[in-house]
This record gives structure tokens, C-alpha cells and sequence, in this order.
């Protein structure tokens, strides 16, 4: 395949990269892995530097949602030379934490940040693996925006079409380097 | 403060950025916080620059032990044009994988690296937050080991040296850029 790092041609081959796993983490659920993208030296550089790309104003911080988007913020944070904060799981992060609840099929999950890594007024991209319906990203949203933090791009690795979850974020510009229906 | 880039000015500028939580994730454990590290753009930078140093000879892959390690070993990866595996806590890698156990205080645990990330004869640099004990360390260790690959060096932020986890790696390079009393 010729690298001619154009978007679509990133996409084609993330897409190749991506391992589907049928049936995890639960029945019904098809997986995407993105080990193999990871394990892949010149893919995994060109994704962080597509996803770095997408701020095209200048940003202060990045900021990755536990586990999988840590892989590719960090990254992106050492390419535009910012600082990371991070968006984790209830109880992860030792206090003083601001945290925000969202609903899930079954139940409630509760995301978390340290409020001191995320200046009031930061100009912020927040990066994760996957888009799905949205919720914890739209969570992590107002939990950022409740530190008095400016979202001015989210970016996923994979936006996953047919689950809508760009309906819960009307408000901040998403991008996705891959779309999946 | 001057920023000569020596190790030692590095050293001293990451004790200044980590906070210490006392009694965190339990009661009588003093927490390394690294998150206002990860906050602090230039200071992140270095550190992930100073861990790519430590590989003294070439390197084909990277690999971070979950989940703090994760924050380091991407940009490490992407720093040094490498791609990266992961070693997970059980569960959390779709199948197939291969797994390790190690003891700790109270029970066991389990480490798990999907074996198609990392080829057989991979000259492998392993990095992690923290050296404590050792345990996780060495169990990613012969996990990786067992897939063929040879642990030219391991690499972690911090030392806790009263711990003595050097002590259950004799046979890799280990190296910390701080080490704590």
C-alpha cells in the first residue's frame, strides 16, 4: 500500500489494523482492538500525528479518558508539547477530585479529574479510543467544563456510526479518524 | 530553576512534580501522585525524552505495564518511531493471550500480553511508573521472555528503594530516573 498520508488513506489502513473481536467484553458486543494499530511503529505515529492534527487552534492541554484513550493522548500531548490531564474511573484518582455521573444501559458509571491539572480558562483536546453512545465522553465534557475548561476539539481514534453518539456532544467540534457503520 | 538537562536537574524537577498522598490506594500506603507531572507540558516532554534515552541500544518495541505505565510507554514508543504492547491486568486484553501470576501480600495477580504484539526475537524496552516491589515487573518480564522477546532494558519513573524490587530482576538492565528512600 502506498503512504500517502492523505486521511482517507490513514483510515484504510487503521481500518486493516483493527482486530474484531467477537462477544467482549460482554455477549453481543463486537470489539474492536486496537493492539495491533499500537504494535504497528510507523501506523501508531501516523495516527498521533493525524489526531494532534485535528486542533487546529492552538491548545494548552490534552486530556485522555481512562484506559485506552491514555495510549494515544499521552502521545499527542509530547507532539503539540502540552500537558495531559486525565479523565479516570471513580476512585482511581486520589482526591481532591470534581466528578460526573452518567447512565449507562444498566446502571451509572462516575468519571473523575484532578480539578489542579486542568486550569480554569485551558483551551483543551480531549482524546479518546472509541466513540459509542457517547456518554462518557458527554460526562467528561461537562465534568472539563465545570473546571472552567474551553473544549475546542474532541477526536476519537473510531467512531462507531450506528450508536449516535455525536447527539450527546451538539455542542463541541468531534472528530473521528475512522467512521464505522 | 535552570534547565541544564542533566539527569540529576530531571530528577530533582520530577520529586518537585509528584504529590504524595498518604493512605492511598489503602491505609499506610504513601501514594506517588505523577498527574501534575503528566500537567506540566515541558516537564513531561523531558521525562519522556529521558526514558528513550535509557534505551542504549536499538529497540523494536515498546511495552507499558497497565495503567499508569500506559501514560509513559506511548510517547516513549512514538519518541523512538517503535510500536507498543501492552501487559494488562487479566480480563482486559481479548483472547488470545498469554498470562503470567505473582504473588502478592495477600493473594495473587495476573498479567496478560496478546503474544501477536510481540514477535519472537523483539528487542523489547518495558517501562513502568513505579518499581516497588518488583512483582509486576518480573512477571512482565518472563511474559515477555516466554514470547520470545529479549528485555534489552526496563525503565521506570520511580525507585521506591526501600522496597528492594531490584532485588526480583537480576538478570535486566533496570534503570529509575528518581529514586526514593
Amino acid at each position: 500500500m502506498t503512504s500517502t498520508n492523505d486521511g482517507s488513506d490513514l483510515s484504510s489502513r487503521i481500518d486493516l489494523l483493527l482486530r474484531q473481536v467477537q462477544d467482549f467484553p460482554e455477549p453481543g458486543v463486537l470489539f474492536r482492538d486496537i493492539t495491533p494499530l499500537l504494535a504497528d511503529g510507523p501506523a501508531f505515529a501516523e495516527t498521533i500525528e493525524a489526531i494532534a492534527a485535528t486542533a487546529t487552534t492552538p491548545v494548552d492541554l490534552v486530556v485522555g479518558i481512562e484506559s485506552r484513550g491514555f495510549l494515544l493522548a499521552a502521545p499527542v500531548a509530547t507532539a503539540l508539547g502540552v500537558g495531559l490531564a486525565l479523565v479516570r474511573k471513580a476512585g482511581k484518582l486520589p482526591g481532591p477530585t470534581v466528578s460526573e455521573s452518567y447512565t449507562l444501559e444498566y446502571g451509572t458509571a462516575t468519571v473523575e479529574v484532578h480539578p489542579f491539572t486542568v486550569p480554569s480558562g485551558s483551551r483543551v483536546l480531549v482524546v479518546d479510543d472509541v466513540l459509542a453512545t457517547g456518554g462518557t465522553a458527554a460526562a467528561s465534557v461537562r465534568l472539563l467544563e465545570r473546571c472552567g475548561a474551553q473544549i475546542v476539539q474532541l477526536t476519537f481514534l473510531i467512531e462507531l456510526l450506528d450508536l449516535h453518539g455525536r447527539a450527546k456532544l451538539p455542542d463541541v467540534p468531534t472528530t473521528a479518524l475512522l467512521a464505522l457503520a
